[in-house]
């Protein structure tokens, strides 16, 4: 599992000349902390007699950042894994017609699955871009270039899943 | 170490309500996703008989993609040990005129020195997009969405940490 690596051998893992983990499984870490980055203001913040009147809000912020960082995380798993059943669908042999087919029809179940993994994580950096948005304005001004930080990371991601892989990919 | 931590707890780290590690070792370690991108698509080039004409430019984005691995990784920790720096002169005594003197002087140190860790990630990022330019033209076709990827990590990074450590701190 990726998430068990240390920092230090997933990039290494990352760099080495195989095609997983790839862009997709490095865009979902990058997401995670881009999360992670949103929950610590939220802890930042919270409890502060200054930022009461946003109490409830913060802690609104703060539960579903938490919650999309844990799905990010997984989704750096899941997007190796999806990739590598493309891999695999590809090296399917295609020496008669039948297995053509077969071959036809399992990558195009792994194609789907594949690219379902990073919309999901574009989607999950869309809403933390939002409340990134939110949590410029009521959360801890002392960490608001964390809050900066975490909205242009998650915004990257977006911009690389949404373009890149539909543009590029495509050509 | 941060680096020796795994992805799952770096991530929980980085999330806690403490000031760091914060934005700017995520900025690196982000960073160093990026790079290992680039090395990963440079490995995935070198060797192939049709991108042999790029063989030695790929090469030398290769061992640059290398080194800035290296030096982001390093950054992740050093950000967060600069920041730390900030916080310890913070909290110095400022009772007597000699006291806050000697605070405003380490104060001042510290402050440097947490600045120059995000600007030296900065512009490692800065040669990263333009590593990953030229390896969107040079390097293997099937692997330009993680390029994509890497250049948008890079693109963003860099904009977080001059825009947002600049503007945003000073308000």
């Amino acid at each position: 599992m990726l998430a068990k690596l240390t920092v230090e051998e997933f990039a290494e893992r990352l760099a080495a000349g195989t095609p997983t983990p790839g862009g997709g499984s490095a865009a979902a870490l990058a997401g995670t902390l881009s999360a992670s980055l949103l929950r610590m203001v939220c802890d930042l913040t919270l409890g502060k007699e200054q930022y009461r009147a946003h109490e409830e809000a913060v802690r609104g912020i703060r539960r579903r950042a938490e919650a999309l960082k844990k799905d990010l995380l997984a989704l750096v798993d899941r997007d190796a894994q999806a990739y590598d059943g493309v891999i695999r669908a590809r090296r399917l042999p295609k020496g008669t017609p039948a297995e053509q087919e077969a071959r036809a029809a399992a990558l195009s179940r792994a194609n789907m699955f594949a690219t379902e993994t990073p919309m999901t994580v574009a989607e999950a950096c869309a809403v933390l871009m939002t409340l990134a948005v939110e949590l410029a304005h009521k959360g801890n001004s002392n960490a608001v270039s964390d809050v900066g930080s975490a909205a242009l990371l998650a915004y990257a991601i977006e911009e690389a899943l949404t373009a890149v892989f539909s543009r590029m990919n495509g050509r």
